[in-house]
């Protein structure tokens, strides 16, 4: 199976803005003039009187690489500027480096890892952190590197510092495959990319430490799962994707738990996927998901 | 379609009581002995060492309704004492007698009446109570008396008098579709049947009032309802049913009501149901639905 | 609940036409220059290199019933014409009109006339045409004009006519919600406008007669409803919407029929609201759904 | 994770026979009478009268390893041979011993070592057994005999052969993982223990070869795969498990597949989950799923 979308001479057009006319018209003639045709266009506004307008444009142009930074050039001066857009171009065939953090739950990381492998993922894993030593064969085997950083409560600022040697400047996108330690805010400024997390509950449910055991307590008959990017207020973060399975009174805490994993790797796989395809744009504390 | 299992000769035994070694045997062999074959039989055990048994059993017995009194009264002496149990005998042809409250939304309400004229409920409504006048016509359409009872803040607990003086000694069970007033716990003791309600979100997450406006802010990407027993604690009681429904960032919270209601329709439904075929047992703050 | 989208200022545009660069352009122009402002845009191409490009767009416009002629005048002159454009403009604040056809089951009919009364559906319902006089009652009780036309093996040509008597040039849409008996090709041919119908099976399993029959003698563990465009090969019709419900072996074959009934009435209404937001486009056999 | 119920002394009792007042009482009573306490019981029956029964219980004896041959052998005499069963005792605490099959796709393959590793699986999967040689090294790596046998039109007799040597006698189970070979009568006769095959499809609908390309042609809005037991008609056997998921018309047959691979390895997992406790009965062409 090869990556769709992967000749060097598509590229894709994100673009915010405050909501105005003649935004489609501007951006899709000067995509024409440039020799670009429009394979897929969607767009979004949260109020066409004042709103915030959003647009993902999926294009090929012959010899785009060869042109990325004139036509970039051309677009801020043109299209960019006299809207007061934030607008950046990604080249759809460069897939996303990541980095992934992990504790000692396998199955997101492995589920990952494994799509990566199969090209089923727009990702190159280039490194795994791990604050246990466990996955280390597992990862290794991918071909990953796995770097093994303990941390206590006391380390925990030496960790963060050493995590940020490693991942600053060297990737696009940082997910973290149930890594079940708590990055601080100042972890999440330096790192200076996105960070993907998945949460083991359907938020706001049970939101904080132990979801499975309090949705067994108060006899939920749907556990979930909800990726969403990592803020410094912790499991508030804007959602990205969630999902849920049905349950019954029969299972255990530890049962709903083991049902909840299939959801989280398939939450976890779609969000990493959809941010990988530039599908996903901050608006607030909420995703536009194009 | 006719309504199932709907024979004289169908009955159902529901049994709680300590796990200990025994109790199917003794139950089973009880049935045998007294010319009854089981159909059905589910069972459950919060935990076989000093954990709660639960057991729900449906059995055929030719000229049941005439021997029911006598059954009851042998089960009592040599199986129901013995293993310390909270038991009953229901009829399985006669359905529950219904009152259902509502304020303005109909779906729930008419979703309810229909399925239970197409019989596909074991339900016979005979009350509905509303503190509304808009849904009288579309209620007594139906063949069903529609009581207009106005609550205000300061007319609440003479309210909630006339609402007894209906609804006491005279139903089985009372279902809240979409009553927007909170019963007092007075009340709720006073009633003396179980009262279902459906709540318009996904419990525990939005809890309260106005979740589809939480719900859009917070942008999550799956709206839900819950139906369960109304118990003094507001939005705490035992969840019987629960489902939910994709949306997306382009909904608003007006839409996402619009698609929650068909949610709340139809978990209500199989709340109810289940509830008519008794199967759901309350276990402390959760049920158990067999 | 008001009517998404219903002001008269709001128009949609749909178009197909050959793939070729600059369509996006062009349209996104020309509206711009007319005074338009889009809200939401939607493209579909079946091949970039010679395939079939498909359009929707929904704009605002300030006056724009008084100017509709006159804008759709320019249009084809100026964008329709150049490229080799199918293309329409409808009214978003119109409802589309619509007959319903019914045999004997209700659950269809009802929800689409109560949806409709609600203003969940853009949908007038000015007809119900029946071969059977059961649902006369329900019908009526909705303000909606009844018409029992029997057929029988012998009468089925005549009945057909005296349905297009009532059909032709009155409505925009035809639905069949349940209408066991088969359209003739010469009827579809005359009736001159979409036909949708609901199939109480996952098409293309279980396609013609008694579907939950066999779906209990397969032993399927899913069942489910097919809402399609109808043609004059049965069950053939290109596919709006599908959707399932899991099932057990527990289930009879009627048993199995009911649970199907309530996912036939939610795709069903699905459907016939897409289509009445022209959100579907026919593409050969299959449809394109924005 | 621990391996749920495996204490060597939690037993599970599976029973067939014509239905008949009395079985449940019978069995209980043996039951109870030789220390055993019930844990879990479930029954089904086709028709209490003159239909077929089927019984799965389990249950905790201690020191039941010990005495299973003596339980067994009073099993039989006691309640077996009276009520004409089909009966099995099987082990809680004994994985089934499986050999998969596959060819080059991996997804399934995989999904089951990994979910079997974590214990998530009462399996032990003992040998891999393909026709082609690609997937050597990454069944290896999870310390599992991979052997490769080719299979032509030529050789495909003498494959077969060479599969029965390693697999008679060594297995309780055999899973085709997307074992792209069609499996003779002769071998599923002589393999002698239960095959399990994953289809790409929503059986009945696209049996047989390119599922995706018909279904993609079809228009269809759901996609989904099917585990059924092997039989020597081709796509017709005993149905396990089923489930779908949604697609567009935006989706190419190849991206069809993609999403279907991630339906296909959930079904699998549960269908051999289910079938290694013990869960599943054949019930002519149907299945009965405790």
């Amino acid at each position: 199976m090869t990556r769709p979308n992967s000749t060097p001479d598509i590229g894709r057009l994100l673009v915010s803005c405050p909501d105005q006319p003649g935004i489609i018209a501007a951006v899709s003639r000067f995509l024409y003039e440039h020799g670009a045709n429009i394979i897929e266009s969607d767009q979004y506004s949260t109020d066409p009187e004042g709103g915030a307008f959003f647009l993902r444009t999926v294009f090929h142009r012959a010899g785009l690489s060869a042109m990325r930074l004139d036509l970039e050039r051309r677009f801020a001066a043109e299209v960019g500027m006299p809207f007061g857009m934030d607008w950046s171009f990604t080249a759809a065939g460069v897939p996303k480096r990541a980095a992934i953090m992990v504790s000692r739950y396998d199955h997101c990381l492995l589920d990952l890892l494994w799509r990566a492998r199969r090209d089923e993922l727009d990702l190159d894993v280039g490194l795994v952190i791990s604050n246990h030593a466990d996955l280390a064969e597992a990862v290794r085997a991918f071909g990953v590197t796995y770097v093994h950083i303990p941390v206590t409560a006391d380390t925990k600022q030496e960790a963060e510092r050493r995590q940020l040697e490693l991942l600053t400047g060297n990737f696009d996108l940082v997910v973290m495959a149930r890594y079940m330690q708590i990055l601080s805010a100042a972890f999440l400024a330096a790192v200076a990319v996105p960070v993907i997390n998945i949460h083991h509950s359907f938020l706001p449910a049970f939101a904080g430490a132990a979801p499975h055991e309090r949705a067994h307590e108060r006899g939920v008959k749907l556990v979930g799962a909800t990726a969403h990017y990592a803020t410094e207020d912790l499991d508030q973060g804007p959602i990205i994707e969630q999902d849920v399975v049905r349950v019954t009174h029969r299972l255990s805490a530890a049962e709903l738990e083991r049902r909840g994993a299939d959801v989280e790797r398939t939450v976890l796989a779609r969000a990493v996927q959809w941010h990988c395809e530039d599908r996903v744009v901050r608006d607030g504390a909420r995703t536009v998901v194009f």
